[in-house]
């Protein structure tokens, strides 16, 4: 398998963590978001969305979207599994993986800064307030779902967790440090956060969650 | 099972739609978005991110975030399945669904349009402009990638699709269809996307997908 990534892209990030933590080896393709190389023909015309990132099978089909990439990768390499076995735990997960995926990163991302600062001429101070809005309320709802979650499990006598759902790093953990990276570059404070960061921090003590990081990326730097 | 959620939302659609292919009944719970109703404590204090939809479960467990509902009902009703059975098949599907829903609908939904005539101050012209432009990017990617998943259907020797991918609704349909009655209330041009206003079509000839449209809600127009 191939990845076609970025080190600072959080979707990629997140693939590149469930790849580290099935053990998978893989190829990595470095692909230069700041150089705009995601939008050559040779990458582009392969994938409707032109995004990073994408996995390349030995057969040469690409899949996209990182959420997709490790459904896919866990449905096909089962051990150790990124979602729960119980359904309404896998929904619970997902859900959490999806406030991030769906309601945060979206409106933080390279694209979007960029259309604020040209099309919308706004100033640095009016952008960085941008990002720390929504980075805030999508990380503040997260904060309220893992305790909410805390709550539910106690209720139905279920194991407290460590990390965002039980023990074992799942999806939810997958989208979730990615963010955090993302969010302490941008200086969002987080402080006031401390079931998450607690997931956060039981997740960065774990060597794939090291591997996968952007500071351990081939193109770190480049 | 109760479903909260809003006539014009396009998350609540999704799952209406998937409620509707299943056969499944349920409890429509109005929550009015634009009276802020998803933000009294009744609702907001039992889900961390105060969104619609969630589904209440009949032990009164509730359920976040649209796509995990709708994988969580399509694993405990799998019949239809709205999940192809191969993971390559299943993995496209998803990722069509997630195009819409992490790269277009977060842009462009109420809270965001908000923020940009409060907060922003732009002007009707220039949210609109936001609206359109990330609408159109958006759809443009999801016809290009349907485009190229019809190739890869053709090469592997798959029957061509009638609608997303194949002839069964699936995931992506439930996805699209809101997306492109959102696009048409604000007026997005959509006559170059051939392809993907062909499965708009056959999706809305079917009778499930009528009957979650927002035309046929209880708070429709309330």
């Amino acid at each position: 398998m191939k990845l076609y990534n970025y080190f600072r892209s959080s979707a990629s990030f997140r693939v590149r963590i469930a790849l580290e933590l099935k053990g998978l080896p893989y190829d990595y393709v470095a692909v230069n978001l700041l150089k705009g190389e995601q939008l050559l023909p040779a990458y582009a015309s392969q994938l409707g969305d032109a995004l990073v990132p994408a996995l390349e099978l030995d057969d040469g089909r690409l899949l996209a979207q990182s959420m997709a990439i490790i459904e896919y990768l866990d449905e096909t390499h089962p051990a150790p599994a990124l979602l729960p076995g119980d359904p309404i735990a896998r929904a619970h997960v997902r859900a959490l993986a999806q406030l991030v995926a769906c309601e945060i990163h979206p409106l933080n991302n390279l694209r979007v800064l960029k259309y604020l600062k040209r099309q919308l001429q706004l100033d640095d101070a009016a952008k960085d307030a941008w990002y720390s809005h929504w980075a805030r309320q999508g990380l503040q709802a997260f904060e309220r779902q893992l305790l909410l979650l805390d709550a539910e499990r106690k209720a139905t006598g279920q194991a407290p967790s460590r990390l965002c759902w039980g023990d074992q790093p799942t999806l939810a953990d997958c989208c979730l440090v990615p963010q955090i990276f993302n969010a302490q570059r941008f200086h969002v404070e987080l402080h006031d956060l401390a079931r998450t960061m607690a997931a956060f921090q039981a997740c960065m003590a774990l060597p794939a969650f090291q591997r996968a990081q952007p500071s351990a990326c081939p193109d770190h730097g480049v």
